[in-house]
């Protein structure tokens, strides 16, 4: 059996987690290739990992499996999912985590707390214990549930066995953008390494002769690289989505703001 | 050669020995797995090493290789081992850093400053240089002595042939917990990546009824997940020790405690 | 197609950028082995990324492709390079971040901001869309070119199909060290992990009898290993450049120096 399994995760990397999840997974599938997306997810921010989950998972070939861990209501009410999109897998609580790289995959925008799922997916609830590790705490379903689940997966093994058909998930709301006649009015949606500020509106709402507006400051214009002369400059991004950024340092930091702060453009 | 080999050091990421480590590996088994377990061992705590070894190897198959390097002799007199249990090994200085996982797969508690081996276990000190890097630098062993025996050992190398037999090891006696009549006393054995205070009380030993103490508060009874609407509980953890935790938030920061604060449990 | 690609970067593991260059080039090269160096290089210090390459590839076996972004001009005039040296690769932008592991296997010492490459070296600029992701970003060229092309790479392309050929390459020059009757004068070079004072003054330059100096503070002579009773002391590290390292401490912080302080080696 060969195969990838994608991990994404907020366990940071100074305990032994992400280690006995990748051994719960390669006890199952030893020939599987893990590979690690991100175990820096702030801790139990799901907002920030559905993001993480978005922008990287959409590279991967068909076929591999995504699992991904944030995941504060561990052992309690919450549902553990396994969906299959296309020939592809996305593995783990249904608190929201999986919904915008779903969304993306599925085409559609998410403006309510549920997402139908619709008919090319299918989903499970994962209630059929046989594809669990033998022992299951009720606090690291990494390494009891979705590790085993997901290694099952890349076996071959059919969904449809490992639970129950779900036909709705639970989904977070994509923050909305008001596309009005004079201006578009958005947010700062996440903050990256870098200090880039990636907001929630769109690079094609964009319209040279725009000017961006966010923390008191004014921008004219989109660069097409971080590469400039003049401090703070507006781009769009690698995802396809408005930032703002300071060639060299970091804008969050010198404009002090933090994810949820409003941004502006103004058409010219 | 196929095969898992599995990396957990106190390098951290951001300079080259962790590279240097795996090319190492490779250049001798070019087809194995190298899967990192954790690289953020804080730096020369054998002590959270040993931890962090022994809760994560566990779940791996068997035939793995595991590589610890928490080192601050290297290049001195200390000894440099590998050890099978079962058809797993084990590959590291011998300073104690793989005596807990040791100690669990032999089924052992240690008490004392010294590891007998027992019948089931074989280990050798690695002085045959045929198997290590052909330049061996004094001050970095994970590249030039522990990562090539490692490469070896997966290609199915005898562990025979790399060195001398040993029979006992060098351990870290697991702090000592006092069952009472009327109490448990204990500590707390490490902080995690969240927060959470885990003790070195076995689960197995608290029972409905007792209340748990540690800083001044008072924690009554078991919660079985980290949900919970009461501010401080106490779980049993995924490792089966009893663990103080604060859903959504740092148990530890919020108490002010670190490794090695007075845990006591009183029956109820 | 198997193979190993390594990965150095500035990108972090907190955002998904890693994840997503691992996905493009897996979507080429499924079952190449993508090893991570590390993605902790200081955002955007080209220097500190080109130690880091130079210190880590060298261990790893013939064949392999190394891709390296720190990138500050990204979508800018920089080329985008593609090296092969013997059998290995080197692939990442032309700003430098390369040429002190191709300096170091083509045996030269950089002393100008040129590396002529010689005839055992062939390169090209990447200007060959066929090889690069169907849609290119200018902000993301480690997702969209440098990993496209290192899985081309990998699954036996060759190389001059790529781009046209290229002869002369960014470098960073090595900073000087000054080799007098009495003394050596050179400086830190960088500061690791564990607060190690790597120094730009090759350990065989040093002899028995000498005296180190840093930060008004004088090291008798030369240790074979970390392992001391004395406070400061200096060793040969394992790339064969002086340290001055604090046994169990961080030099660095202890003599408050940095990247660029001044080490003094007097004969003795």
């Amino acid at each position: 059996v060969t195969g990838i399994i994608t991990l994404l995760t907020d366990f940071g990397m100074s305990d032994g987690y992400v280690g006995a999840m990748k051994g719960a997974i390669l006890s199952i599938a030893p020939n599987a290739s893990v590979v690690d997306i991100s175990h820096e997810v702030p801790a139990q921010d799901i907002r920030s990992g559905a993001f993480t989950l978005k922008t990287s998972t959409n590279t991967f070939p068909s076929g591999s499996v995504h699992v991904a861990v944030v995941d504060p209501g561990v052992g309690g009410a919450r549902r553990a999912l396994a969906v299959r999109v296309g020939e592809s897998f996305f593995v783990g609580p249904d608190n929201g985590l999986l919904s915008w790289a779903l969304a993306a995959a599925m085409g559609v925008v998410i403006d309510t707390e549920q997402l139908s799922l619709g008919p090319d997916v299918a989903a499970v609830s994962m209630d059929v214990p046989r594809y669990w590790r033998s022992f299951v705490s009720s606090t690291f379903h990494g390494r009891d549930i979705f590790g085993p689940v997901a290694a099952h997966l890349i076996a071959g093994e059919p969904l449809e066995r490992m639970g129950s058909p779900v036909e709705t998930i639970m989904a977070l709301p994509w923050p909305a953008v008001s596309i009005l006649d004079d201006r578009i009015v958005g947010q700062v949606l996440t903050v990256d390494h870098f200090g880039n500020c990636i907001t929630n509106i769109g690079g094609d709402e964009v319209q040279a002769g725009d000017t961006i507006h966010i923390a008191d400051r004014t921008i004219s214009g989109l660069n097409r690289t971080y590469e400039s002369s003049v401090a703070l400059i507006a781009v769009i991004g690698s995802s396809g989505l408005l930032e703002v950024s300071i060639p060299g340092g970091s804008a969050a930091q010198w404009l002090d703001v933090q994810t949820g702060a409003a941004v502006e453009v103004k058409r010219g």
